[in-house]
This record gives structure tokens, C-alpha cells and sequence, in this order.
């Protein structure tokens, strides 16, 4: 079974806006054992459209096209794919139903360009996700091939294609082997030192071939270390997953934050819910990323309670205990504000940071200075780092930097 | 002149990394007035580029291909393009000294691999630009079309692109026309709103042929409304840039906050300097997000003080003077959010929000209500959306949604 994927839009091809729809399908396309040998972009032009597709579906199976879906004359995908079908577009008037609802909800009237959203290729089966009001769908073709039109809207691009598509091709495909993955999170060692740490055991993996590694350094993600199990059914897979997770924690477990989904932040709540500790955030340069980081994850009011963001210098005094004798940038100023705002919140719990983000150099420090504190019960544990980047990475640094650090003395108390 | 690109590269069809460049090339080339209609992405692998390649420069007068350029044997593109040239490949010692000097550089010494970093098709121009161990190569083919070989590490590309590739293009095409683009964003008005309200506008614009206008959907940055101009110079477009933008403004300008580079924050702040303001903020279900993009400006601390994150009930009751008789989501509790976050940090201007993000209803309100309000110098407006969306997106458009009816409040005092 061969899967292309078509991106549709102009502003793709013009360079305004990046790709990331295609990235992310080729990930579960691989993870579902599916090849997928090319990825196009073309522009909202019909003739252009017409021919990539017809391309496609003469060297693949199987084609997924992203965007060109919305109400606007520039959206031709269903027009196009119609032609291509050699059938007519009808108006469906369940998807018109679907569409009014989404507005009505949000207290506005239907305009009638959205109506044609509803009309669609005779034969070609909406999607049942539809989280916009963009019905994605199944569009037979000859051979017994398949053309799939999805949103170019990631968040429902990816609802449709978890819910419908990848079942869909996966059960076209009778796939035999399953390709499964698991990501283990590290931070605090570089890709390069991980795969010095890890080289015996990939050279043991590469005479085996049933397991890969491969590195990703993420950023404030950390560098992630994906493992890649090949077998013939799920269960298969995972049983090698799990032996090769509990190798590698072995020889670099200490750098291992999270796996898959899991997060630093869900990591932390998890570990503070387990031991009923309530938590407080005291932010200064990072102006409320903590919390917004740790607010993003459901159920995070269970043991967060909120942050003082003393952005300016004299709040840290008034609010915060921090003497007016300390450099707001210091190892005094970042403590009196981890226990300043347990006291303040009665929380058990809290980080603080204090630093120049930049970009000039504040209060005698230069740009990247940043100091961190954890504290757990009144004990408080502090410490600098000098982030040699620029604004929005020292504030991204810090956020993970003074997690970890927490983390690893939660983990500890465990 | 019509000019094509190619990313090869498995790891990107295995989504494992997101293809950045094919984006910025292609805006450098919308810039440079050179038609691009298609962008691919192919894997390491000889025929299936080759045949890439190929269809390419038949559809194309030139084709530029990223990756492949690297020491190993899965880097192939040097052999496919030499392969489509009928020529050999050759080493080419000026590169290899070039290499060398890389190494040296760095206190390392060249592994041998790397010599197959110098073996180019013969009658292929090296770029004169070479950060890395790759070359860059300008390689001719017949009836006049050329391919541009460039590595796929951003930075190498971007210097060559830069200083040989698009100069080269320019030059090839006879290009005499500059193509600019201006962006206004908008915010409080569906895209299909957008279209019907400029309707007539853009029928207008169809006849000319210089002014073109697109629309693109952008989640809680708003709806961009991206109008293009095609002139002789650079001055003629901005010109029917600036003309442009005004017949927009007479007709949608309510709903326009921000253009090109400027965000919802960064007019904030602006109007907030210009007026001597100072801000602060009063977070709930947000956890700090507020705070987290105005204080992602440079010169934020001009006007933003900081935040009050109440996440927990009890805080706003004691921080905030929310009184604990009326419930934590309501317009009385938002209210008093805005007015006591001003009092506690001494501000002139806040803003407050309250609501239930979800998953789960909270306080008997379903997800998605959010109560909104601002605070400038004593005078409290409030609102309430209820927001169809799920977590993540009722928490983004909560801070967009506040913002914009707080800069809406400063603009009409200006």
C-alpha cells in the first residue's frame, strides 16, 4: 500500500506559512505501516491541482489531501476531485445542518458563501469528524484507489485522520507488520553526548533490525530518543518497546524526563497529586510561562494553585518578601520568592525565577542570567545558569530548567 | 520563469522533521517574482528522486533540490543529478581543501567520508558561498534549465540561496517585476464574513491584474487578509500597497488590529507607552498566558507590570477582593478581578478573565464560558462568550478576545 499527500495553498507555496500538516500525517502513515514515498505542494489553481492529483494516484494507492476545503472562490479541492471522479458536486444537506450548527453555537448567522462547504463529489463520504465547518471525505477512485480530503487545519486535519483516515487505510491495506514507536524525553545532555552514551547499543540494534533509535533534539523539548519496533502485530511491538525502554533507562535513565505524550509538566502534577502537595509559581522574566505550562495540562487545579508575576522590581518587594537590599537578579531574591509565595498562596510547593531575558543586559547582569529556586516545604534549593540565547529561549530554558529541577527532587521524595 | 523545489530527505517523509526550507525558498523567490507551482519532498532513494527531478525540469525552467549533500551513503543527490547531466562525477580538489579546512578549523582532522563531499558532476559550478562541509552546486541542463543543488542544513542554505541561487535566477528570468505583500490582521469577523464584505473589492481587483487579495484563516492570530502587488520596483508595489490598504480599511478597518510584523500584544503596548499607562493583569483560567505574550515584546517592562495568576477560587477572594458571596465565574468576580489587581499593583489598566477552560463544567457554568473584563483607571467593561472550542483554544481565544476589546477601549482615547 503507497499513501501520497498533497498539501493545497498557495500561501504554502508563496512561503507565508510552513507546512507541518504533512510532517505530522507521514508520522502516522509510517506508524501504521504505510509507505509513503513523495509529499507535494500546489498551489489553489485547478489545472495544477488536477494534474498533481492524477500524478499521485498513478504512483500510489492512496492519496491525502490537506486544504482548499474552505468557503472562499480560492478553494477548488472539491471541484477538483469531483472532476477527477467524473462526477458532479450535490449539496449535502446533513453537512449544511452541521455547518449552521457551528455557527449557531458561536451566536452567529450562516453567511451563505459557507453553504458551499456542503457541496460534494456524488459517491464521495463525509468524514464523521467535523470539528469546523470543513466536512472532510472519502473519495472513491478507479482501480479501488482513494483519494482522502481533509481541512488544512491541523487541529481538524488530525481529528479526521486519527478518527477515519488511518483506520480507513489501514484496513485497505491489510497491513501485516505494525510499526510502533515510543519517545523517551531527556533533558540536560546534548544529542551528541546521548548517542557517545547509546553507541554500543545501537550498533547491537543495527545487526538486529527489528529495533531502530533515532535522535531529535526538540529544543526546550530536550533532545527525544525514539525507539522503532517492527513485528507482526501490535502486542509484538510493544513487548520489544518495553524491553528496549528498560535497556536504555538503564544507561541513560538519570536524563530521562517523560515518555510519549507525557510532558514536564504533566510529569510534575503527576508527582505532586501522588503526594497531595499543593503549588504555587513566583515568574519574573518568564511572565507567567510557568503557569500557562503547567495550566495546559486538564486537572492541573488539583495541586496548582496560581503565580504572582512580578514583572517589575518593586513587586517582588511588596509582594514577595524580597528585601529591597537584594539585586532583583540574585540568589536572596530568587529564595525570598520561592518562600514568599508559599506563604502568600499557603501553598506547599513552588519554583521562582528571576534573570535577564534580554535583549540589553538589567541591573548589572548580562543577558541569560538567570536565577532558579525550588522550594518544598519551607526547604529551598537554589541555583544560576547563564543561557548563552536570545530572549524568547532564555524565557523557554528557565520554564524547563526550574521544572527539572523540581522534578528531580519530587522524584527523590517519592 | 518558472523554478520548482525539491526537499529530499526520508527523515522528513517519515515526519520525524518538518521541511522549513521549501517555505522560506519560496518566499524568497514570491519576493524575487519568480513563479514556483509545485514543492516535493522525496526520500533517499535514487529512482524515485531521479524521476523527481526529472518531471520537475519538464514542468520547470529550474529546479532547486535541498539535501543529499551530506558524507553518507544515503546522501545521493550529487549521483542522481550527475546521473540526469549524462555526466560523471569528479572530485574536485578545490573543494576538498575547502573540507579540509572545515576540520582543521574546528581542531579535527577529515574523516575519509568526507571526500565524497568534493565528488561533483562534471560541468557543475560549485556556489561560491560554503559555511559547512557541503557544496552547493549550480549544475546546467539542456535547453537552458538549470538545477540548484543546496544542503538541507537552514543556515547553509539560506547563505547560498541568498548570495548566488536567487541573484542567478534573477538574472536567468529577466525578472522585471517585484512582487510585495502586505498583511492586515483581523479579528472578530469569519473569513467567509470577510470575503462577502469585500466582495465587490476583489471582483474590482480581478479586472487589474496588479492588486490581488487572499485570505488565510490563522486560529487566534485572526483572519489575514494578505493583499499583493505586482509592479515594475519595489516603490511602485508598496505604493499600491499603501492604497491598497486604505480602501481596505474604509471597508473592514473595525476589524483590523495589527499589520505585517505587529501583534495583538505589541499595539497594546504601544498604546499603553504612548499614553503612559501601566498594565497589569488578573489571570484565571488562562494560568498566565496573558502575561506570557505581552511580556514576549522586547520593552514590555515600559508599561506591564505583572500578574495576578488566582487558578484556585480562595485566591481571588483574598488577593483580588473578589467577594466570596458571588460565584468565581461570573461579571461581578471579573469585575472585581480587574479593579483589585490594579489596586494590589498600584496599575492604571488591566484586564481580567475568569471561565471554565474544560474539560468539565466547573461552578454549574458549561466549558467555554468565559467572563472577560478591562480596567482602565477606575471605568470596569465586562463580557461574556461562551466559546465552542475545546481546553487549548478557549484559553487562546480568551486572551485575544480580552485584548482586543482592551486596545479597542485605548484607541478610542487616543
Amino acid at each position: 500500500m503507497r499513501c501520497e499527500i498533497v498539501a493545497v495553498g498557495t500561501e504554502i507555496l508563496l512561503g507565508q506559512i510552513v507546512d507541518t500538516n504533512s510532517a505530522w500525517i507521514s508520522e502516522r502513515l509510517a506508524e501504521a505501516g504505510i509507505d509513503c514515498y513523495l509529499q507535494t505542494v500546489v498551489g489553489d489553481n485547478s489545472e495544477r491541482m488536477s494534474k498533481t492529483f492524477g500524478d499521485a494516484l498513478e504512483r500510489a494507492d492512496a492519496l491525502i489531501v490537506t486544504g482548499g476545503l474552505g468557503p472562499t472562490q480560492d478553494d477548488l479541492t472539491r471541484q477538483v476531485v469531483a472532476d477527477l471522479m467524473g462526477v458532479q458536486l450535490e449539496r449535502d444537506l446533513e453537512i449544511v445542518e452541521r455547518i449552521r450548527e457551528r455557527f449557531s453555537n458561536r451566536g452567529r448567522s450562516m453567511p451563505d458563501n459557507n453553504l458551499k462547504q456542503a457541496d460534494i463529489p456524488v459517491g464521495a463520504l463525509p468524514i464523521p469528524e467535523m470539528p469546523g465547518t470543513a466536512a472532510g471525505l472519502i473519495c472513491p477512485m478507479e482501480e479501488g484507489k482513494v483519494i482522502y480530503v481533509v481541512p488544512g487545519v491541523p487541529s481538524e486535519m488530525k481529528l479526521m485522520l486519527e478518527g477515519t483516515v488511518i483506520p480507513d487505510l489501514v484496513l485497505r491495506s491489510g497491513v501485516t507488520s505494525v510499526i510502533r514507536s515510543r519517545v523517551l524525553k531527556t533533558w540536560g545532555h546534548s544529542e551528541s553526548g546521548l548517542a557517545e552514551d547509546l553507541a554500543e547499543e545501537i550498533e547491537r540494534l543495527d545487526d538486529d533490525g527489528e529495533l531502530t533509535l533515532a535522535f531529535q533534539a526538540s529544543g526546550i523539548e530536550g533532545v527525544k530518543v525514539r525507539i522503532t519496533a517492527k513485528a507482526t502485530d501490535r502486542e509484538k511491538s510493544d513487548l520489544l518497546l518495553d524491553s528496549e525502554e528498560d535497556i536504555l533507562r538503564g544507561l541513560i535513565g538519570d536524563y530521562i524526563f517523560a515518555v510519549d505524550d507525557a510532558t514536564m509538566e504533566s510529569v510534575i502534577l503527576d508527582l505532586l497529586r501522588s503526594q497531595s502537595l499543593t503549588f504555587a509559581t513566583a515568574e519574573s522574566l518568564t511572565g507567567g510561562m510557568i503557569g500557562t505550562r503547567l495550566t495546559e495540562v486538564p486537572g492541573s487545579s488539583d495541586s496548582y494553585i496560581g503565580s504572582i508575576v512580578a514583572y517589575e522590581g518593586d513587586l517582588k518587594n511588596s509582594l514577595l518578601d524580597v528585601s529591597k537590599d537584594v539585586p532583583v537578579v540574585s540568589q536572596e531574591a530568587v529564595e525570598a520568592m520561592a518562600l514568599g509565595v508559599c506563604k502568600l498562596f499557603g501553598a506547599d510547593v513552588s519554583v521562582a525565577a528571576t534573570g535577564v531575558a534580554g535583549p540589553s543586559p538589567h541591573d548589572g547582569q548580562e543577558v541569560g542570567t538567570v536565577w532558579m529556586a525550588s522550594n518544598i516545604g519551607g526547604q529551598v534549593e537554589s541555583f544560576k545558569v547563564v543561557f548563552p540565547f536570545d530572549r524568547t529561549q532564555v524565557r523557554q530554558f528557565t520554564v524547563i530548567t526550574v521544572l527539572n529541577a523540581l522534578r528531580k527532587r519530587l522524584e527523590s521524595l517519592q
